[in-house]
């Protein structure tokens, strides 16, 4: 038995009930909030705090001026800091600092507003002499070595903000076109399509058969569209490919949508364009749009700005793999173009061939449909209009959406629906399907999807990742996510 | 060179510019449209297409009546079929079906308006001697055998919504709060705080040194937040642990949100109450959530509603741990209840005291603030403000929110921001922090963020899929995600 503490009278007399605080009032007021706010006009003289980090001391004789960000805007504030005041700041530094929100009386650069200092607290030093990110050009390379720190570079700030706000335009959109969001598995019991190299978990036996994190959340994603019409997934994905260029992470993104009861490549084709075209006017309308391009440097922001505007301003372009294929010979024979490969019928469009098309054909993102089968994954449905000419062979209904400058950033296509002819190209792909008596690991479940109620879906694919790269007119995908996975690379 | 062929000439004279869609009206109706719209009754006597699964067939003499649901709705569609129409019909057949939408005549049930179907279209069969899914109770053991078809049934179904529509009220919450969405990594370098058991990948060296996925994105988000001032992720987390109970899962979705520049814990719990009660207030003014109560069957509807009011009424509750295990003491010496095991101050509370508090004490969700330091992990920050009565130890800045029948949903805590203390803290929890000269696998990256430009800051965690099943008033978390995956189980 517990002995009576004076304090049990204490909490008996005591209702526990907290005060009910305002969530957004209660956090420090952001710097954007001062900056951008359409009140800021309205707070001129008001005494205001704010915290962030110092990205520049200018020490002038009597005073100083100090540049103070706190990541919710690229955009630094300016503090007016007495001598003494600015003492222990150096670049890297948080500080909190209560002040009069004035005009600028100096009126330098863009900003009308300055923060007169009257308190400034230092909450955290950064050394100047071991910080590693000074006020210079840093390469790329030498930031990747700092993913814990490199996200405090505008830039890489930026690209925090352009992430997030893709993700949430995405989630609206989704919900405004009756699109449920779903979460695929990561642990899965397949390698899939045998799609490229897969990692494996340990320990091996935990659920009794080899797992593999998920290459992809298709085959999940049609289960589940064969239970709701409209679902889609934005989820991590992995290859354990041993690549190292600029376009592939080991871990990375998936937006993949996936409909039922459509009959046609038309409805998934509309929906990218709108869903794409709806992004990009919410991207170029906001201050996110702007802040990206004032970080992307002059030059690039003009290229940038065109880019957002092609995507936007007419209808995309569609062209079937073998209209594409004849209208490459044709550039090749005219000599309007040298390609290093030439574009045949059967084989893959290679980068150059893609550009070409996005670049000089059409001058804007088009869809490239009906692949050769060959050429495709197992589950694609075959095309039904085209008339194959002699010498060409049977064709998929699918696309790949092309863009300039990047190439390919989307891929999708309607999907086998009927049961004989899915466990046939199966078979014929060497997938299991538990016919050997074997289950785990087979994707029987998959091939059943079409034994009850089976009807006609499609989807497609997008790496958030590259989309991310695309809009912000970033080369490297390795820029593209805050702690990117690729191979020897494993960071933090 | 390439031939010249006929198709060229084609090509060169068209433009191939498709006609621009609009991708909404592109996409089949959904059943739910007609049903629920505000435009249902304008739509009488029009002619439309649905297309779906058919959850039932009843046949009379001269006419069939056939409930067909496409999962847009948990509610079937009536359609009118003649005898010969619905010959092919049986549960689980998919269907097109045109007819004309009228006034019910029969006036049976819900339904006041049906399908006089013009012309149906069987799809794909659902042969009833093999369909696993026929009209009778099937216990969740048995479904948990058909991942792949269990979201056919209604109550899954609805599950898929109600995770989608808590999803997409998440993310609009954090995009008006001014909190970035930052997506944390699946693979990652340590065991983190050595939290559980861990998966580890192979190939083993892929990234050079052994990697191992996430048990959680707190210390990533850390990262960030000393970059951004308001950060959160819905990211896949992981634990190894050979458990086999109903609020565990091998993977499982964890909502994390960190902020910089706070001193307290109090907008964190201002935030949380202030998220929860957004949520729950969109579920309960929205079809999804009426959904939810018609498949929980009419005595867990009224119980499911209770919880929802309950969270919602009035301002939640918060007490110490101090204050919580003397309370516990005065309740079972004065045997207002009976423990197993008695609630000692620096012992865990157990499930019966969090249920007694919760349910009892404060009947509605309570945060127990400042637990011992010897029960939580190493990255906390002490508490400031607690005066240790003689025979307590420290405490740490932290919280469980506890909530009646459920016990914990959510942890938090401010985190330890001085570099020397928790340089200590690490040590003294044997973690690597890369002074041996390793640098791989070492958290020496999540020390070094107190190294230059350190801020207060503190986040919590919450369980997306024990939120659902919380919401949902399901008992089994293995219900709450569509592809669970737990010690020995991972089909699909």
């Amino acid at each position: 038995m517990l002995p009576l503490r004076p304090i049990v009278r204490r909490i008996l007399s005591r209702s526990f009930q907290t005060c009910h605080y305002s969530s957004t009032s209660i956090f420090p007021r952001t710097i954007s909030s001062l900056l951008h706010s359409p009140l800021s006009d309205e707070r001129a003289n008001e005494t205001v705090t704010v915290a962030g980090w110092v990205r520049s001391v200018r020490r002038m004789k009597n005073v100083s001026f100090a540049h103070v960000s706190d990541g919710s805007t690229i955009h630094p504030l300016q503090a007016v800091l007495t001598k003494e005041q600015s003492e222990n700041l150096s670049m890297g530094t948080s500080v909190k600092i209560t002040g009069e929100w004035k005009e600028s009386v100096g009126g330098k650069g863009q900003q009308s507003k300055e923060l007169l200092a009257e308190k400034v607290e230092v909450l955290g030093k950064a050394d100047p002499l071991t910080y590693p990110l000074q006020k210079k050009y840093q390469t790329p390379e030498f930031l990747r070595t700092l993913l814990h720190l490199r996200q405090r570079i505008p830039a890489n700030t930026n690209l925090l903000h352009l992430r997030s706000n893709i993700i949430s335009t995405l989630t609206a959109f989704f919900v405004e076109h009756s699109f449920i969001q779903c979460h695929t598995p990561i642990i899965t019991s397949s390698d899939c399509e045998g799609a490229g190299e897969v990692f494996a978990i340990v320990p091996e036996k935990f659920f009794n058969t080899p797992k593999y994190l998920t290459v992809s959340g298709q085959l999940h994603l049609e289960a589940l569209a064969a239970a709701v019409p409209r679902v889609w997934t934005l989820s991590p994905s992995f290859r354990a490919e041993k690549s190292g260029t600029t376009r592939h992470l080991s871990e990375f993104y998936m937006l993949e949508v996936e409909a039922a009861f459509i009959d046609t490549l038309d409805p998934l084709v509309a929906l990218i364009e709108d869903m794409v075209k709806t992004i990009v006017r919410s991207i170029s309308t906001s201050r996110v749009g702007k802040e990206t391009l004032s970080t992307a440097g002059e030059d690039k922001a003009v290229q940038l700005e065109e880019r957002w505007k092609g995507l936007l301003e007419r209808p995309w372009s569609r062209i079937t793999y073998t209209e594409a294929i004849s209208r490459l010979g044709l550039a090749a024979e005219q000599k309007e173009v040298q390609f290093d490969i030439p574009a045949v019928w059967g084989a893959a469009l290679q980068a150059e061939h893609e550009r070409f098309l996005a670049q000089t054909v059409f001058n804007g993102p088009v869809f490239v449909t009906d692949y050769p089968k060959s050429l495709k994954p197992f589950y694609m449905l075959p095309s039904v209009s085209t008339v194959p000419t002699p010498g060409e062979g049977e064709t998929v209904a699918c696309f790949d959406l092309l863009v300039p400058a990047v190439g390919e950033l989307i891929g999708g296509s309607l999907r086998e629906y009927r049961y004989d002819e899915l466990l046939t190209e199966m078979r014929r792909h060497g997938i299991a399907v538990g016919d050997g008596g074997e289950d785990e690991g087979s994707l029987r479940w998959y091939l059943e999807l079409r034994k009850w109620g089976s009807t006609r879906h499609g989807g497609f694919g997008l790496g958030l990742d590259r989309l991310v790269c695309y809009l912000a007119g970033v080369e490297n995908i390795r820029e593209a996510t805050a702690f990117p996975r690729w191979v020897g690379r494993c960071d933090c």
